[in-house]
């Protein structure tokens, strides 16, 4: 038994080394943007690789432990969860990935107006990753549910930026590919953000037992 | 451990009429653009909510199954990938809800003219979704592998609608809201497509033990 909570506070290790490396790679993701800088880019595509390697590596250590231990409960429910948010993970790696493709496809361009409402989304979707981890590291469902609750400001912001960018768009022509180039990036944050949410909803499940999927009341 | 068959019968049933509402979904909601048609896509809205129960009512069942039966090798591999497919298939609901409110959009504004590649786009993405299902059912990796295949013809095929998309835009602005409306239709088909070939590698997964995610070869 004792191999047992060896092996999963490996396990947990392992995931939030995996969480590191998506944060750094969202941050610098984002960081890329507002600089107009190339060797930020670069290296969240050249750190993509170990993300994805990571991500199976976790998967198969969470699943043999599913099968060789056949934990029951509390274990049971660390083990799914860490199945799920594994994924969750890899998926915020690959949208980084997604706003520095559009990051560098803006640098080509001439900059356009900047956007008062950008930066404060990336700082409010990077808060709520950090936040979805630090909930799980602390099992503390009151920073769980914070995250939840900030979906709606999330759906704001996006909002706002897209029309400004229309309003761009329609008012010159000429700036519809970096606009497009902009929505882009703000879906790809709020994407991330739908992520930390899950993150969010499975720490709770993890430390109350519960399902609070799909908007079942969350107090 | 007959009632443990029985129980991996029942739950491999669910998530077929699961997936049966799913494809159903997709499909109304690529007909409500196609015959700008509000019924239909009312009609995606209201299943929605059914949906959303069956996914968590499945995920607790196949939980359930773990704990309860402590199951090894292929049945093991079995109820991981029944709690994957499941979250796929839910998140293909909601990208078909994605599309129906989008084709209520289009439905207020003006006519656009047609799209050559867009009823070909959701054809391949439908018939991908439809193979990746039926590759779970007959357990055959020979189709599973057929779905990843499609994966770049997907990508040119949105492609070539957003440069057309984004010609009309330049050419006459008062097209860009439509124009977007019908970018995120793309963008949405290309998303259910990239669940689909999450499913065929779950297939593949669980019929030869093989992980081919992120393209560790295919062949």
């Amino acid at each position: 038994m004792r191999q047992f909570v060896e092996a999963l506070e490996e396990l947990q290790g392992r995931l939030l080394e995996m969480a590191g490396l998506v944060e750094s790679a969202i941050h610098l993701s984002v960081r890329s943007v507002a600089e107009r800088d190339e060797a930020l880019a670069r290296e969240v595509l050249k750190n993509e690789a170990r993300v994805n390697h990571m991500e199976i590596e976790i998967d198969d250590c969470a699943v043999r432990l599913l099968a060789l231990y056949q934990p029951m409960a509390r274990d049971l429910r660390f083990l799914t969860a860490a199945i799920k948010i594994n994924s969750d993970l890899e998926r915020m790696g690959d949208l980084a990935v997604n706003i520095v493709e559009r990051s560098l496809s803006l640098m080509r361009q001439p900059a356009i107006n900047p956007l008062i409402d950008m930066p404060q989304l990336a700082r409010l979707v990077e808060s709520m990753v950090h936040r979805s981890l630090d909930s799980f590291v602390k099992r503390d469902a009151g920073l769980a549910r914070e995250v939840l609750l900030s979906d709606d400001a999330v759906d704001d912001l996006r909002d706002a930026i897209f029309q400004e960018l229309i309003s761009f768009m329609q008012a010159d022509p000429s700036t519809i590919t970096r606009a497009l180039d902009l929505m882009s990036i703000a879906r790809n944050l709020e994407r991330i953000a739908d992520h930390a949410t899950n993150i969010a909803e499975d720490v709770l499940f993890l430390v109350q037992g519960v399902d609070v999927r799909h908007h079942a009341e969350i107090q």
